[in-house]
């Protein structure tokens, strides 16, 4: 079969490779319908992520037909159209029974495209078959669903649920790529007063409001005083990290009020400072995270009854033949205007 | 009457000074019985708190008798026993009506021996005297009902409940002063497996046994190394940061496990550097507060019925007029062995 | 002044009544601009609410202007407009301390028109007055405004967020009534994917509609069978009590899933049957509550930025002098269609 | 082999029946070390659960060695000391994945010697393995190990946890079976401030005593008087029903102050009357449940180190063979003072 293969920092090639087999009685063989590139997938090519090998299949956002079940998998059968969910769950230690999967310690996790062969494939094998996918229904089509893998489970979880956003919150996003505006879609569903969006680039901004943001923030404007002067000089309840530099997690601390939180969903590289001087007082709440999917079955239906749409989050389509060009289209969003791309097959 | 009054950085005396008279309805001024001396209030002394102008009468942890209440105050008459506490409260404010007083928006919060005078006087007034204060029954006495006005809420409720210790944790506690004393002693009460205290200095180890913990990381130790063993290689549930420099707090953030929790009481005045680059995958919560003092009452009860023993908490005693020798005292524990000390009228 | 006077069961007049006046410092003195009846109020002339004297003025929810306030009044200057809520606080009890006002031991909790007079009057005396108001800004009109007195936060707070409501959900709402139509608005608020409303009068399902409900039960339907078919036979996650009758309540306790919620808004004058042989077994939580109106700012700020719109719920308006029709109208609502009737004065 | 063979309401054999074999692959084999006896298996008996049909091998609380493990079963090899779990979980199912197993829609939850064959036998088959079953450390006997199979986590979630025991709370037990008693053990690692036991049995009311209960309420006494003399009045905080019938669940909700939580754990068979015309204002909480035993493995830790003490539990030993003379002495704890009785094999 062909996969993207990571070839060490900077290098990936559409290569020829042997097609997956099940190792382990729990897995499932697919054949890939639509996958998604992640800016984590960029991370991995800067070298930002050493213990991604040379050889590795990249990619853990994908929806396909399971082709092949090991023998411990009870909820599968060939022909069964899912969802290749970014974690993995052993279902058995003590992290996945408390719903915790991404802190797997069975051997799951986020392991696809990262610690094992990933979906930016034509075939990839599933561990933990049964708990790692979800089946999916006809009305949700590929392309809406295949925003489930990763970014809407990680945005609400991570950044909504950990954050706390209740109704009547002004929340401050910042950041407004594909997981910042994700995080505006969720955030909405506890009806915030305001969610405030701050990012550098105007096509974002422009974006963020039809994902649902009110206010934007624009490269001129201080965020601070827009912040304060829509909470009475308070700060915000709830300020949500979706960029990952030091700047922008240093800024969420000052946007919040007293008793506020501050949930990161940044990959982050480097070390911030946290100014403990001025926020050991504030009763503030930090909170960073992986997702552990747990929500992922309730946002399905969400999808599925019209309550949620990531229809403007696809900005381009491929054939999966094409994910060198969709590499090139994705990473140049001032560029390309790019959100999220997407490949599928013939 | 005398009070220690503060002369700008380094500097105080006991000095004379006009009796408080009543400003607003809802004050009362009492006359001090038992007062102590906090770290915070050595803080001020070293300048790091800046907004505390020389004039002001220092302290915010007092028990006292009431000798005047104003018209507006409804609990209180003249005779009654009360501890002032560290947090006054307006009991009208957005912050106030969730009980989180310590970010009081209408006048209260940390204000004695910050904002306005003190209680390290022979007479104090406290504002908002209702809600500020509480009437002490005859079976606790003075010494262990002034560990309520600042310490024991603390801990327990900026530490242990924001840390959300639970039965059977692993809790560390970073720090062996009074608060980090406080915090064990209080942590106990959740029924943790292991209280694991690290402190540089041997006696305050030996405090903190004293107090329940049942492991000590001295100096020469590898806390990590102590934790890790402790847990089976994953972490404590719980790190309580009880110190108020960028190193302890540092250090708590690479001793808890994956979804584990960080509770900073350390006032700090400097920055700390959180490595985002390791915790953003981590799951875990960072929380930081002033206390709010609404465990005050219950405090109280469970120290009335024996649950909880402060006794070891007081290692010397002075009279009220001996003010400046009991700061020197407190000022080098090292030396003196000082947790808290206590004066008293008369 | 003239007052609406409680003449025991049965009886009620629009009678001159002496001015009221200040009987404590906490106090303050509104005229009266615009009040409402509520079902309480039908079941006090009904006989239901031993302890309201005959005598009584009657009334708990209103907007007015103060023109006086006590010597311990800070908030409220003669001039402010203000809502009055059902429910008083003293501030300073145990339970006031943690926002449950509508437990206040100090004297407050729902005493307007049941233990004091209340605002069914031309002036009224509200007790506690900084902690029982809230200023009403100019953007929110007096009809919008006293729907907050009562209905709105008893339905949130004692429905939605009692019974955790959370994005999709299916919740049903038995009762479609004033409160029941409320706690379908304020549901909303948490993203549901169903509201199913169920009443036995076509008009309120009409009105259940247009507040939220996606889906009706109408008298010849099963609701079990509706529920069950909306949720893979499951159960609904939360069920709503809006009525006050045995049965409708028994009717709830049969519509959750295993973990489901019962919340019971309805006010009750005879006992249920609990069929703890089933549910011992279903894990299931069943709340009942007085309104705490601790989200009453939160539900002014939603109602001022368009949020909430309680426009529809206002059917028949009146002048103050016409209080005993407005009665005749608001008791009979399978004749009038009414749901809430306003009062305003000239 | 020979099993404990249900036949039919009243009858019960010690008779010869077919080994277990492996049907699933995720089922093991055990041979049984020591079992119990659980007041359900009498209930079972009595004709109260007709769902069990005749001809099922009972019981639910085992300790046992594997001999045979599925090819799914990854976490158990022959020799494994394991404690089986009353409940079972699929693991996959929307309930397993909140970690409410038992409440499991894929063949889980409460199975075991009520809806396939149980454990009061030689040798058990436990489906779905690996996820309802927990090794056991040496230094964990049987005998306390197999207190954790039922007793222990029930008490303790469906009555500790649900019920939001906090410290300084006054926490009513009323049962001082073995379910109740393990509730006073459990209540204790939150540090209430009172545990009031309440049962017709003085050697229960010593037993309690023992387990951790500072108040007892014989026969002759006013419960609800007891209650009030300890909490100035209002009530206690939680109540937990650990009996199953009418009369203790119905004084259960009389004995909350408001605001309190009633946990009920009992296994009822007959409907209760539920005040709720007194209950509607007050702000209570009322839960049931089914074990979930997540708790078990801190349960288990708790009761490795120490922490907890299950000893006094087993008033009685028997060897398997002995099994129908254990029923009676287990029947007639009146003449026996039985609490938990334990069977070996040789």
């Amino acid at each position: 079969m062909k996969a993207l293969v990571y070839e060490g920092p900077g290098g990936k090639t559409w290569s020829k490779v042997p097609d997956p087999v099940i190792v382990d009685p729990q897995d499932a063989i697919i054949q890939i319908d639509t996958v998604t590139i992640c800016g984590t997938d960029l991370h991995i090519l800067g070298g930002d992520v050493p213990e991604v090998e040379p050889g590795r299949i990249l990619g853990h956002e994908a929806v396909g037909t399971v082709v092949e079940a090991g023998e411990a998998v009870t909820g599968l059968r060939p022909g069964d159209r899912v969802l290749a969910s970014c974690v993995s769950a052993c279902g058995r230690c003590r992290y996945c029974r408390q719903a915790r999967y991404g802190q797997c310690l069975g051997g799951g996790g986020w392991i696809l495209g990262h610690r094992v062969d990933g979906v930016q494939a034509q075939y990839a094998r599933l561990p933990f078959a049964d708990l790692s996918t979800h089946k999916l229904p006809p009305e949700v089509g590929d392309e809406t669903a295949v925003m489930l893998a990763d970014i809407l489970p990680t945005s609400y979880e991570v950044g909504v649920l950990a954050g706390r956003v209740k109704p009547g919150d002004t929340v401050v996003v910042v950041g407004a790529g594909p997981i910042g505006l994700a995080a505006i879609l969720t955030a909405r569903l506890y009806s915030p007063s305001h969610v405030i969006a701050i990012d550098t680039a105007e096509a974002r901004l422009q974006a963020a409001k039809r994902f649902g943001a009110d206010v934007t923030v624009e490269p001129g404007d201080d965020p601070r005083e827009v912040v304060r002067s829509l909470t009475g000089g308070l700060g915000a309840d709830v300020a949500i990290e979706a960029v990952g530099v030091p700047e922008t997690f240093e800024l969420c601390t000052t946007l919040i009020r007293p008793c506020g939180h501050v949930a990161n969903i940044g990959v982050h590289g480097r070390p911030a400072t946290l100014h403990l001087e001025d926020l050991w007082i504030r009763d503030i709440t930090i909170t960073t995270g992986l997702v552990d999917t747990f929500s992922t079955p309730d946002l399905l239906a969400m999808l599925g009854n019209g309550q949620l749409d990531t229809g403007p989050m696809v900005t381009h389509r491929f054939a999966l033949d094409d994910i060198e060009r969709a590499y090139e289209v994705f990473a140049d969003p001032a560029r390309s205007g790019a959100l999220k791309v997407t490949l599928s097959r013939a």
